[in-house]
Formats: C-alpha cells, sequence, structure tokens
C-alpha cells in the first residue's frame, strides 16, 4: 500500500496580478483565481483522487482555494487542520514591493537572491510597517514569529507540522490534501524529493493544478509527482519562472 | 465571565426556494444564501463577536455559509470541527417532495404534525431512493444513520455532540459558532433554554442572521439569545412560520 499525498498552490491572487511581493499578506484570490481552485478540485474529482483530510495555511488565498477545490470534488465535508506552519515564506521588507520596480532599483543578481537562494533572507520587516502581522490575532500565540524568511526558514517551521501532522494523516491511511503556498509547497517538495539546495531554485510550482504523489513506507515518492493536468502545468511553470521579467 | 455562543443558520438554499422538504439532501446555496451568509459574517464583525471556533454539520448549505460568514469576519483562519451530529433533520419519505403539493395531498394536520410534532417523524426513505444517502462515504461509519427524524430524535443525537465538543471549546474560553440548519438549532436552542416539547414548535430559527448567547457557568444563558440584526430577524421568523401555506 502506498500514501496518498495532493498538493495545491493557491490560484491567482489579488497580489500576484499586481506583481507584488506578498509572503504574509492576506490578500483575496482573484475570480480566475477562484476558477483555478474549482477547477483543482474538478481534476481531483475526474480522477478519483478524493481527499480524506484537508491541512491549510493560516492564509485566505490557501483557505479559499481549499474550499473551492473541495466543493467542487464534494469532499467539502472532510476534516479541515490548519497551522501557520504551511505559510507562504515570510518576505520581510519586500512585502507590499512591486516585483518588476524591485528588480529595476536592486539589480537582477540581488533580486534573484532574494527570489531563489536558499538561504539567505530579505531585510526584516518593521513591525510598524502597513505590511506587517505583528498584531494579527491569529498568529498572537506563535513564538518569535517570524518578519523575514529564506526558504531554509520555510522549510525548517514546515517540517515539524509535516512530521506531526500530516505524515501521521498519511499513516493512518488517509488522502491528504495540502493547500497552501509556492514557497512552503516548494519547501516540502524538497523534503520529499531530496532536492539539493542549489537545484531547488529551479523548481517552480504552478497555481491551482493538483500535484499528486504516492508515497512508500519511508514517505519517498515512488515516482516523479503528477500534476493532474500535465499540460497546463508546463506551460504555467514557464510562466512563474519570468515573474518580474520583462 | 460568561461563555459565548453564536448560532448561525445557513442562508437560502436550492430546494428552500424550490420549496422542497431537503433533509439530508446536500444542496448548494442561492446567490441570496451566500449574500445572506456574507452579511452574517459582517453583522458579527460589526459587532465585534468575533469566533474563535466553528463548528459545522456535514452538508454543504452549512459549511459554505460558515466559509463566507467567516471571510467576511476576517475569521477564516480560525479552527473548523464538523460533524453530522449537526445536522438538518432527516426528513425521511419526505426529502425531494414539495412542501405545498405535501399539504395540498395530506391535509395541514398531516402535514403540520410532521413539520412541527416533537415526536413524529415522517416515514422512513427506502435506501434505494433517488434521495437516500444510505451510500454516501461521509456517513459510512455511522452506526444506524438515521432514515427519518423527528425533532425529539435531533436532540438526542445532537447533545452528545453538545457536550463532547461544543460545551468543552466554551470552557476553554473560546467564542463558538456553530454553523448549522433550522432544526438541529431549533434542538440546540430548546436545550439551551429549556423551551417544552410543546412551545418548541413555535419557535423559528431565521436564514443568516447570527443569533448571539451569553451562558453563564452552567451553560444557561445569562438573557435572551441576540439576533445580531434585531428587525430582519423579525420579518424573517414570520416567513418561516409560512412556509408552504397559500
Amino acid at each position: 500500500m502506498t500514501y496518498k499525498l495532493v498538493l495545491l498552490r493557491h490560484g491567482q491572487s489579488e497580489w500576484n496580478e499586481k506583481n507584488l511581493f506578498t509572503g504574509w499578506v492576506d490578500v483575496a484570490l482573484t475570480e480566475k483565481g477562484r476558477a483555478e481552485a474549482t477547477r483543482g478540485g474538478e481534476l481531483m474529482k475526474e480522477r478519483d483522487i478524493l481527499p480524506d483530510i484537508v491541512h491549510t495555511s493560516l492564509q485566505r488565498r490557501a483557505i479559499n482555494t481549499a474550499n473551492l477545490a473541495l466543493d467542487a470534488a464534494d469532499r467539502h465535508w472532510i476534516p479541515v487542520k490548519r497551522n501557520w506552519r504551511l505559510n507562504e515564506r515570510h518576505y520581510g521588507a519586500l512585502q507590499g514591493k512591486d516585483k518588476t520596480q524591485t528588480l529595476e532599483t536592486y539589480g537582477e543578481e540581488q533580486f534573484m537572491t532574494w527570489r531563489r537562494s536558499y538561504d539567505i533572507a530579505p531585510p526584516v520587516l518593521d513591525d510598524n510597517d502597513e505590511f506587517s502581522q505583528a498584531n494579527d490575532p491569529r498568529y498572537a500565540d506563535i513564538e518569535n514569529a517570524p518578519r523575514t524568511e529564506c526558504l531554509k526558514d520555510v522549510l525548517e517551521r514546515m517540517l515539524p507540522y509535516w512530521e506531526s501532522d500530516i505524515k501521521e494523516d498519511l499513516k493512518a491511511g488517509k488522502t491528504v490534501l495540502v493547500a497552501a503556498h509556492g514557497n512552503s509547497l516548494r519547501a516540502l517538495v524538497k523534503n520529499l524529493e531530496g532536492i539539493s539546495d542549489e537545484d531547488i531554485a529551479g523548481l517552480n510550482i504552478p497555481t491551482g493544478i493538483p500535484l499528486y504523489y504516492e508515497l512508500d513506507d519511508n514517505f519517498t515518492p515512488v515516482g516523479p509527482g503528477e500534476y493532474l493536468d500535465p499540460e497546463a502545468a508546463k506551460d504555467a511553470i514557464k510562466a512563474v519562472a519570468n515573474q518580474g521579467k520583462k
């Protein structure tokens, strides 16, 4: 018997559309993003890959994506768990900044370092900044909540939740859906597939297309992750890689 | 300190609109129902009555109502628990039947007995009926899942969940939202307020308007339940009472 895991990156958000760094800012999905989420659920239903439990971040765009996808898959009634450890990478002082403008101001090298280096985080976001989450009640109980993160930070805060909750649900034989974000899912896939610190820079996960893994007893994928709409995934991966470029 | 409990009946469903008995049939909200749910969330936000946890039934119309209301209240990120014990009353062989036609066929006495008597259930729904939930995976683990219910049955299957889960969350100091159905909420209110088997027939709960209770240490309301939009509640209660009448 293999374990069944489905990863789903939220559909287009208002700030994806505006080309702004979002991070922990709690923006909503666009109409396109809502349609992507619904389509994601339809793909799961068509393939009969039906989640028994869903894990989400604490962010609206992932939560709404999960709600819409599960509704479309007729699995709206399954148990739900939410945890900040599945949140998007905290983008520090870049939160709320325009991606293209940031590229022009700082140059491609610095821009790509912030976007894709494994262990270099952007400058810390000030607690008084309008885009800070320092006073958000949903994070009030977290000790030392992030003020900026690199992908390594995301992996380190995501892994404890993978171990304590997601793996436990997989072990119980449940098909698990994780509805989350570009970087929390990249961290998860890095860990799953044993991707190196260097190679993870080249991995882009498209929005709204369920990524399906079968895992063996050691939680190692028995084959490559499978996008439930492979053609759309191929196109979308290219688009993500070109974000911020002219 | 008092415990804070908010009850929310789902907004208009496709079958409310069509005037059909719904019960456990898993119909969706109408656009009007979705707007009601969002308005319910706005009312909670305006009054600063903000749920820390939500309990829903396993039915789409209550789940979507909770999702929309919490989104509007900026509380989409709170923990979620779902349980079939919060489901609408199973309407037995009446599920899928037109209310007005049922009234004409069986006469007002029989009709009102099925709708409002405390302990007389409609005929059992056959497992092979198109509106049966006998093969629905979400109910597969329930021993002796209902095939019809009277309000007494609803109360008896709802109470264990009230004791085991809802009361425990209230005791922990959480503001609890219960997003459910006309009859599961009537059962809950009957128990809370100590309403008699006779008088419960006269209690109608309007859709989409949060009903707020403060409870003392013994889980007794310190005052009457308060609709967060009292004027709208008054009008809606009249409308519910007249359902099925010409």
